[in-house]
């Protein structure tokens, strides 16, 4: 029930994306997604609802047909199947929220 | 979709505790919780899944018969009805996210 950020490994993505899954059990999963500065996460959707609550840095957010600047503290919901897609602006880092989870996330 | 920091009001629970309701839709509600040194997060349960996600300072959480130091980065998973609590040991703020929503918190 408790996941320290000190035993969770950093996977590298590429494209200056990596990954940390945090907490994952039941219904919910967290993920911290950082990015370098002009780094992509490419419009894409998923039948999972998401939150993403900015932990810092500047981002491009698209959601749907919406396209909006993000900085720490704001947060993004995002409805099942919805596209979405980021671009970062200053180096941050996103902490993505899904239900149900991502089992693909899992299987590495 | 898009929540700004800026635009939400704190709500002031009491006790050396406020609270930031942000970014809620479908099956997904995200709430900061800021706390002083020494407020406390009484023991309590609820259906609702819940991550919680350490944005800041110290916190000595119970979940369940365990209890444990957490900080920045670290999360925490309590699953439904079990009870759970908090005392802050350096001030900072806790991200929640709850599924499913907490109707509780849109009542006011």
């Amino acid at each position: 029930m408790f996941v320290y950020a000190k035993d969770r490994p950093v996977e590298d993505l590429g494209g200056g994306v990596t990954r940390k899954l945090l907490a994952h059990d039941g219904g919910l999963m967290q993920v911290e997604v950082a990015f370098e500065e002009g780094a992509v996460g490419a419009l894409h959707s998923h039948p999972h609802e998401q939150l993403t609550y900015v932990l810092s840095g500047e981002f491009e957010f698209t959601i749907g047909d919406e396209t909006r600047i993000v900085r720490a503290g704001d947060t993004l919901y995002k409805k099942s199947g919805v596209m979405h897609g980021c671009r970062c602006l200053k180096p941050g880092v996103l902490l993505d929220t899904f239900t149900p989870q991502r089992l693909d996330y899992l299987q590495k």
